[in-house]
C-alpha cells in the first residue's frame, strides 16, 4: 500500500529503507525509493509515475545514459553538477532539471557532500542505454567532458519481465 | 523552449515568471511553472509531466479538490499540514506527499512563514472539482476537518479547450 504522506527523517524518510542506485546492487549511490514502483506494463495497478530520491556521495557520479522517458529532478542537498545534452552546470538545492527524450545525461558529485536529489519518472518506463560511439565523442569533446565519467556507474540492466 | 537547468533565485527561478494559483487569477498562493505546460490535448507537444512550485502565505490554502490525475508533491519550505483523504498531518521541507486519483485534499498554512511545495502533475489532465456534500460532510467531521476551508480558494475552472 503506497503512503500518502512520507516524513522526512535525519537519515532518509519514515518508511522507506534505502537500497542501491540499482535495487539490489551495490552501489555508491544511494536510492530511496519514495513512491510508486517501477511497472512491467502500463495497465499494473499503482501511481503513474515513481518518485526516488538519490544519494551521490562526494567523488560519485550517477550513470552517463539516455532513454526515451524524461526525467523531472529537483536538487535536494549538497553541489553537483547537471550534465544534460552537452551542457554542463553547477546545481544546488531547488535547483531543478528536465531530461527530455533521449538527451545524454549524468550526474555529478566534485564537492566534499553528499549531493543529493529528488527524480521523478514514469512508472512504465523503457529501458536506459548507454551512449553511442559518436555522442560520446560529442559529449567528451563539450564542455560537459570535463564532468563526465563513461564508466563511472553501474550499466544499464534489462527491463524486468511482465 | 523548455529550458533544461533551472537555478533557484531568492525570489523564485531564473527566467520563470511568479503566477497566481489559477494563472491569470489574482489569489494569495504564488505559483511559479517550472517545467512543462498544461496540454489540451494528449498528443500536444512537450513534456509528459508539469512541474510547479506553490508558496502558500501564512493563513492561506490551496483549493479543497479531488481529480481523477495524481499529485506527487515534495515540501520546499516553512511549515503546513497536507490534508488527503480523512487524513492531517503537518509537513515541512522535504516531506512527500502522494495525491491517488480522486481522494480529497488541500494544502494549509496555520504557521507564521510562508508554506511551499513542489507539485508534479501530468500534462494532459482533467478539471479538479468540489466535493460533494457527502464528501465534504466526512471530512469536516474527521480530524483533518479542523483544518480543512471548502471556500479558502477560487473555484476550478474549465479545461482548456483542445
Amino acid at each position: 500500500m503506497q503512503k500518502r504522506i512520507l516524513a522526512k527523517t535525519a537519515a532518509g524518510w519514515e518508511g522507506v529503507a534505502p537500497e542501491g542506485y540499482v535495487p539490489g546492487e551495490r552501489t555508491a549511490v544511494v536510492r530511496h525509493t519514495l513512491v510508486g514502483e517501477r511497472k512491467a506494463a502500463p495497465s499494473d495497478p499503482g501511481p503513474a509515475n515513481e518518485l526516488r530520491y538519490f544519494e551521490v556521495p562526494p567523488g560519485a557520479v550517477t550513470r552517463l545514459e539516455k532513454h526515451e522517458h524524461e526525467h523531472f529532478v529537483i536538487v535536494g542537498e549538497g553541489v553537483g553538477h547537471a550534465i544534460v545534452g552537452v551542457d554542463v552546470r553547477e546545481v544546488r538545492r531547488h535547483d531543478v532539471v528536465y531530461v527530455a527524450p533521449w538527451e545524454p545525461h549524468q550526474f555529478v558529485n566534485r564537492g566534499s557532500e553528499t549531493f543529493g536529489f529528488f527524480c521523478i519518472v514514469t512508472a512504465d518506463r523503457d529501458v536506459s542505454q548507454t551512449l553511442d560511439a559518436a555522442e560520446l565523442a560529442r559529449l567528451l569533446a563539450s564542455p560537459a567532458g570535463a564532468f563526465a565519467d563513461p564508466f563511472g556507474a553501474p550499466p544499464p540492466r534489462p527491463k524486468p519481465v511482465a
